[in-house]
């Protein structure tokens, strides 16, 4: 019987992408609004390159940006584009599902946890955000744990709360990082998305035929 | 005859101090709503103490108030505190009267400027959430000038943009910062706030009289 219940956060909590790419979209919106003098696709095209080359944590996307451009003083343009960029990935919100579904598990009697690849304080920002950090019992973060989510990963969080993988389900987006290492462990594993499932309506029910 | 009007950003186009002491409570109200134990006012004092020793522009109060604390695991924390922190920050709003007053100055001929210390960007960023950048013809932050507000920073971007002291009026809240440098210079200056004026609606009528 299923007693423990590890969410993903990114794309399974919250539209990630879309979020991401609004804010970006958003913030070469902002630079124009105060002057930039380039066009916006042409610009979203140079800022997708210049994320791929410094990996999406780095701070530097929009200084790197206007480097390439040769835009003098860039510091204004800066300002905005981070304004923007903040003030859209502030404004996260779950999928809509995603708070009453919560509430239901944890009424049912379920303890909810989270297991999420990142930095430890932009993925509790996210759950504070999304206003609902207060429905885990404990968060999980590759940063803290030491490695990435892999059978590792899992098994150590599993023996930190000496409980067993098959009271476990871990509900992910990712087949490579979620699914396959949750199943290595022995837990049971839920995709969200391509070939999972969209929805967490019905997650109640499935829960129960596991 | 007055040409040119600089204008100080902090505490003069909106209250600083005020959007300060509420981000700071907001932030530890979040943390308490997340579940750490301790007392408002007593965080408070002890935050109070952290920023006069790290300085107003470190990232580190949070962090180090927690270390203070000996709270283990403080990244749930530092994220809530940072959230509530920027959200009140993110949100300022000029004085009321001051939209309408750059605006009616810029109708009625008047080159606005803006002339501040501290970091570029972070001033760029206040005016820019303010909804206020676009009436300013260029903005002098101390960092990119070189120096802080004094007789040499104002004599330098008098020279910039060729123009003489006595078409120049400088309006902020510091005596020492605006008032004595910008008077040294040459220029006119209008203090806001103690033994100043309260309101900039009349500005318009005091320049004439300058």
């Amino acid at each position: 019987m299923i007693k423990y219940i590890f969410f993903d956060i990114d794309n399974t909590l919250f539209p990630t992408s879309e979020f991401a790419q609004l804010a970006r979209k958003n913030a070469i919106r902002a630079m124009i609004e105060l002057g930039l003098q380039f066009n916006a696709d042409e610009l979203y095209t140079k800022l997708l390159k210049i994320i791929e080359r410094l990996g999406s944590n780095s701070d530097q996307h929009f200084n790197e940006l206007l480097r390439e451009l040769k835009v003098q003083r860039p510091e204004r343009f800066i300002a905005a584009a981070v304004a923007a960029y903040h003030n859209t990935k502030t404004s996260i919100l779950p999928y809509p599902e995603v708070p009453r579904v919560l509430l239901a598990l944890r009424e049912h009697g379920y303890k909810l946890y989270v297991a999420t690849n990142g930095n430890t304080i932009k993925q509790w920002d996210k759950l504070i955000r999304l206003g609902i950090a207060l429905y885990f019992e404990d968060v999980f973060v590759s940063e803290e744990i030491g490695k990435e989510k892999s059978k590792e990963f899992f098994d150590k969080v599993l023996s930190n709360l000496k409980i067993k993988p098959n009271e476990c389900v871990m509900i992910g987006d990712k087949e490579d990082k979620d699914i396959v290492p949750a199943k290595a462990t022995g837990m049971h594993a839920i995709k969200r998305g391509n070939n999972g499932i969209n929805d967490f309506s019905d997650l109640l029910d499935i829960l129960k035929k596991l």
